[in-house]
């Protein structure tokens, strides 16, 4: 591979060449690469890439190889680094690093990017403002289309995005937004103005990040001008990063779902404490929630000793119950977040999972009726006694596991948390309930 | 609302003003505004479209709409349509349309586009050549940057991506792509050979649209070209697709993981017959499975009988023991997904699990047991069974948890399954088979 090629040349002193490899290669790639790597090589090869992609290989390497990268080396080769980050990612790394770093991340910083970090670090966690990089091309209305490609060609470089340049006024207030290709594809003395979009998306800076994700995937942008309360253009936010959000709301939501405190951590990274204590607390709710159920079994007790075989359907009640309700809960919870369910729709889902409840529970209970008579697992009585319970528990679950969501929404709490592990807790006191006083009743105890 | 505005402007016959306003709007609400109204009222406004917006808001448009529209127009506009409509778009179309409106569709394409649309529906549902547009610019490496901008000031209005510009040779063999900015920024009498990235990053037209997404979300991509076995550009697949593409296997995840059968339908628009088949096949595997844990409640009936105080802690172990099962599956399946987690490290997960599982046992054990004192609900000797249980049913459900998902996927199943359902399913008749075997042995039942 080329990796174990470079690395030869590397330790044969032919580092020209080295670099000439590495230069060629993707900085994700080698970003990677040096993860793997023990720190010593991390340094030596780090400081053979050329400035700017130095600067971007930093951006991917993980908070500890960053960390140890900016101990190491000398203030002067910070700056550089510090100087071809993208601001975005400078504030990132201003987060995430101990005291030490950031005070010596920021000794390298010039003063104006230091005001604007300060700045960038008021935007509350998970905000627009949080987002956005200040990295945009902008233009005035009333330039001509060579003027502007002129303007571009001699400040463009750094930008993140200069497929699409932003026109503003003389208060930065946003007025147009133009893509690159549209300045190609006109006549060279053609105004902006009339060839500029003024029906433009924009998002306020203290917009949820899970809202401007929204807003990309309604409209398929690839960038989004952020907006302060002025409508002063302040800085935009890219695709690239609201793809990494898409994953971190999904992920967080597939950890609320499994009744666990939500994490951005990789799992392997993280120790046994943090993740027991992400664990710990559902855990502790739901356990004790589950004794009013075994408080259901205790009352009936005395009935349930005269015929001690309808114990052991109780775990068949119980898990078809539970599975029955997150079923319908994730398909709930799955479409309030992908907007295709809104609050309105109440109605409409209860009496649609009563239906699907309906047809499963009967198809269910068949099943279940036959194989207890065929196994002679019990008489027909309790067979039936067990069926119709099925089915009365399915109902149960179907339609609250479908409904608890949106009523979660409605009282403005995450309706991730109304998933499988809290239904099921929910369902299986009034499943047993149910199952118990149909056996009282049909068999007479 | 501008909405309501422009319908009162139609309904006073002030077509040419309604059409201003309309044309003023963003494709995408007049498709989500389109949705709410009757079907005159949708054909109306859809006339009243510019020619080149009809198309966009026609493919942002539900499949019972386009139909409807494909149905009431004339030959004519139809043609004007699927001229202007992404050759990606048509493609999905066709796809989803029943045969009568394909053959309209198919009648008013050009010969040329037939064919390509025959070319693209062979690729297999799911690869990256059924998610790719042809619609890019291509250009020859000997080209100067001015002769370049002029080919595609001549060629580009219509390209999908012109952001990107891909450089093929005579065989029309993949060599570069160079960003349309980069033709800005660099002089124009440059050759394109000296400026192209030559370092490309490209899919193959059988590549898994999961793959492709993988690719997009590591090297931070906003276009990847698409070559064929003998690395012609064929295609690129964009970044908006691709956003669809990730909530779209996000959501099969989600639908997966509680027991049911993956689908893109939107909830509210599937029949309650379809959504009782995707959940049936599971409900039922996993409710015969659960007799497992009753064969071993009737097993151990005798013993229980003695003590009927037991019965009472079935609800709590079972419950918590599922909950516990179904945190771990899930981190381990997103680990897995997110490519943060290999197949690598069964071990590390498996070791991880039971410290986690160690210390929320004790944690869980203590407090039951106190609990259970203070309630009276119990002897010391019954809380301590009860409490041991607990962490002997914490210690298999998370080490099964974690464990199953990375097997299921080092047997190429898909981690998903091996979710909170299934887990719970099997760590409920351990946990029970391990709490009436310790209280046979503790209270000498």
């Amino acid at each position: 591979m080329t990796e174990e090629f470079i690395l030869n040349l590397i330790h044969q002193g032919r580092l020209v060449e080295a670099r000439t490899w590495i230069s060629q290669m993707n900085a994700v790639d080698v970003a990677s690469w040096l993860e793997e790597l023990d720190r010593n090589n991390i340094l030596v090869i780090f400081r053979l890439l050329p400035k700017d992609m130095a600067a971007e290989v930093f951006s991917y390497l993980p908070n500890e190889d960053q960390e140890f990268i900016i101990e190491s080396i000398a203030d002067r080769e910070i700056k550089s680094i510090i100087e071809e980050l993208f601001l975005d990612d400078t504030v990132d790394l201003i987060e995430e690093m101990p005291a030490n770093i950031v005070k010596k991340v920021l000794k390298n910083t010039s003063e104006e990017r230091r005001k604007l970090i300060n700045q960038f670090l008021k935007y509350p966690e998970d905000s627009a403002g949080s987002l956005m990089t200040i990295e945009f091309v902008d233009l005035k209305k009333e330039m001509r289309v060579d003027e502007a490609l002129a303007y571009i060609r001699k400040n463009g470089i750094d930008k993140e995005t200069v497929d699409i340049c932003y026109v503003i006024d003389k208060n930065r207030k946003l007025e147009g937004i133009i893509p690159i290709r549209k300045l190609i594809l006109n006549d060279t003395s053609q105004i902006i103005k009339n060839i500029m979009i003024t029906n433009i998306i924009s998002v306020h800076t203290l917009d949820d990040q899970e809202d401007v994700a929204a807003i990309f995937k309604r409209y398929d942008l690839l960038a989004v001008p952020v907006v302060d309360k002025e409508n002063r253009l302040v800085g935009i936010i890219t695709i690239d990063d609201i793809v990494d959000i898409i994953e971190q709301e999904n992920t967080e939501d597939f950890h609320k779902m499994a009744a666990m405190q939500p994490t951005d951590e990789e799992y392997l990274k993280t120790n046994v404490f943090t993740l027991a204590r992400h664990r710990l607390p559902w855990l502790l709710v739901l356990m004790i929630s589950a004794t009013f159920t075994g408080a259901i079994m205790q009352r009936f007790e005395d009935a349930l000793a005269a015929m001690a075989v309808l114990y052991a359907f109780i775990p068949m009640l119980m898990d078809t119950g539970g599975n029955a309700g997150s079923q319908s809960a994730t398909l709930i919870i799955r479409g309030l977040a992908l907007d295709e369910i809104s609050l309105g729709d109440t109605i409409k889902v209860v009496w649609k999972e009563l239906g699907v409840s309906i047809l499963v529970g009967i198809a269910l209970a068949v099943v279940n009726f036959i194989r207890i008579l065929i196994t002679r697992q019990a008489s027909p009585v309790v067979a039936l006694t067990v069926s119709l319970s099925l089915i009365i528990t399915l109902i149960l679950s179907k339609v609250i596991g479908g409904a608890l969501p949106i009523l979660a929404k409605r009282m403005r709490m995450d309706p991730a948390i109304m998933a499988g592990p809290l239904i099921t807790t929910i369902v299986d006191a009034l499943a047993l309930f149910s199952y118990f006083s149909l056996a009282s009743w049909l068999l007479g105890l």
